[in-house]
């Protein structure tokens, strides 16, 4: 691939394969032997994901840029594409991008001649996240055929709900979404569930994060939230024995779920997050291997840090 | 220790043990054959010792991870323990807290599964900073034993005051206290000196910073205060030959001290910012042998550029 | 040189010879054996110079210090001095400084034992700038001797201008100078064209940023400037077959230059960027050398990404 953009572009055999390569990665170490520059440019808050790409990027060996929109020339007007020009010409051989515009990958972008990595767009697009859920279910099932997993949560304005329901609908998944009414979203052409059916008989339980600071519900329902829609105690009880639970953080807790259950059995909550950092490994050798930036002479096992891992 | 937290939780052996190392560090280079990654988490302006953690650790090797506040979770309302977690999931393998609040260190966080090292707890513990000051009376005088100090300033509103006048009697010395009356803290049982009394009868003057920053007083009072309570050249003239400045920086010059005092031959106030990243390597040294993280194997000698001792 | 703070320190030969090490750099890599710690100071905002420094630093090998002015001790007052005086106790073994004071570098920063190299002062110097532009200029013609260069735009609040203007001079071009009646500095004694005769006549045509960031001048001026004054679609065609465009970014595209043109055949402007980082290799190489902090023996010959070059 060009640039990574959206979990769309990927065959079912693609997204295999980046499973795969990011699974190898959590038990193997390795490092680049060439000096590789990547520049992170995020325009929105984010600890986690960017801190897990850089975690990534430093495992992999790579120099990583840093960029702050406050003391940038973003102050003095410049334009996403002669930012990314600017950090091309510097040294940069690899760009990761979070943007609040939902379409900040245009036409334009398409010239630049070093690979770009979507790290959130907007509402609409964050497609490592997408993967590296695709990875936490993977690991425990080793298949998503008709596996039955449901979304729950903020689905109007999250940028997962999306491209998680059709990538794991591609996988073979029968994939289900529940959300309070003023949260659903009818474009998409899924079956909703209650809370309560979900849980009963999903072995998937997808949480979403009630994004307080995208709108402007009042904390009042977010009171109750938890007892009518959201994972609490007595719901959880209702679970499979093997079913799992998934929240992309940060977490509301006592809110999309009760904070009892955030490190339970059952979560995979901090495995994700985990996670994250192995499949952005993954991401980045194949679209770097695509552009024959990075190949098999140009790594070396290394020592990694066995409490890491 | 399992966290290191404060300096009370050491002995009078454990504190010379750190000392000697911090000692040895000055001296000798050595990284570690591993990758790891520690997390700076600072909740609160700092330059100083924020990049004395980030030295001492590039240093040993380690992979940094920074953190800003205004572009984090925390913005959405995430706790720390939470970010300490999110911290631990995407690799760190250690942690630094500075944090506003005078008991950040609850026993929610002893369940972080990795160590945690406090950079500085509201106005109550600044541990690294404590130890770094012994580092330099230890310096001078390879004992603590009867010696006389006067720790003069601001001491009600000192996250140092508290800890090292404790420490330093715990290590032998006779400690006092100097202040303006509305500086004063009577909580601690240590004798006050008037300034002139102090710098007639002391082996160590340890300066305060008024830190205008944390309480309301008026720079009027600041235009006296030298003369009344400070270290003015006068006063530096009443002290015994063999008499040292130390103050933690940053300095108001022409507050608490002169400034033409600020690097006169008895100041130690630089050489104070030097050891603190020395005693940092002890601690973390310290920290991540008795975790198991670090060992006699895994460290390697290395060349260190002679210009930075 | 001890601090490297004006182009006017630097004789022709020794301009050359900088000139001389950055395209050998372009070329080579090298890392340092040693362990050398350098801060980047910059108490204004800026992408480029910053990054192209640390792009410059990490290709060195050095271990980089950053600086947010918004989390400092200058929050707390501290002064440049202070500051630097912290860094170098802290452990750096180099600063680069970029302040919005004309003139930082005052003789108070002398007495900083280890090398500053000025970053940007205000609007009076940004040598690494003037270089670079230098270098992009030889590349083209291999010598400055009887070119004729047009330096266009707000010469009046360029740091730029009136540095390039006077070493242009001395290393033997024929040096003029074009500006709208509001953005003319009649201060310097160096013949002003209008912008017809310039892109006529010249080998090279400097433009500068219009910085709306420093004056109040309307944007209805602006939509003007482009054909008054700026280098149109219809100036390009008038321009000498070998001529060449440059601007020091960030651009006001459709401005001071037409969009179409900032990518054009003649244009070098991203190109200027690329030798940034070569050019700030060469001086560091250069004033670490004089210092004797770096020598042939401190150096390694290291594998470079082909396609970073």
């Amino acid at each position: 691939m060009r640039h990574f953009i959206s979990v769309n572009q990927l065959s079912e055999e693609e997204i295999v394969n980046i499973l795969k390569t990011a699974d190898w990665y959590c038990n193997t170490g390795y490092k680049l032997k060439q000096q590789l520059f990547v520049a992170n440019l995020f325009f929105e808050p984010s600890t986690r994901t960017k801190t897990s790409f850089i975690v990534a990027q430093r495992k992999m060996g790579m120099e990583v840029l840093d960029f702050h929109t406050e003391t940038s020339s973003i102050q003095k007007g410049e334009s996403l594409y002669d930012t990314a020009k600017t950090f091309e010409s510097i040294g940069a051989n690899l760009l990761t991008i979070r943007h609040p515009s939902d379409c900040w990958f245009d036409n334009h972008l398409k010239d630049i001649s070093i690979p770009i990595i979507n790290a959130g767009a907007g509402k609409t697009e964050h497609p490592t996240q997408c993967l590296l859920d695709l990875l936490t279910i993977y690991q425990e099932f080793q298949t998503f055929k008709d596996l039955k997993i449901v979304i729950a949560g903020d689905i109007k304005h999250s940028r997962v709900a999306q491209s998680n329901a059709y990538a794991l609908k591609a996988l073979g998944a029968n994939v289900f979404l529940s959300a309070a009414p003023e949260f659903e979203d009818n474009s998409l052409d899924f079956p909703y569930l209650s809370m309560d059916d979900a849980v009963n008989t999903c072995d998937v339980v997808m949480l979403l994060r009630i994004q307080h600071e995208r709108h402007d519900e009042k904390s009042r329902t977010m009171n109750d939230y938890l007892n009518n829609y959201g994972l609490s105690k007595e719901r959880e009880k209702q679970m499979k024995n093997h079913a799992i639970i998934l929240h992309p953080a940060p977490i509301n807790r006592g809110v999309e779920i009760d904070s009892s259950l955030v490190e339970c059995e059952r979560s995979r909550i901090f495995q994700q997050m985990k996670n994250g950092v192995y499949i952005r490994m993954a991401i980045m050798t194949n679209i770097l291997q695509e552009w024959g930036i990075m190949n098999e002479t140009s790594i070396e096992e290394c020592e990694t840090a066995i409490i890491s891992k």
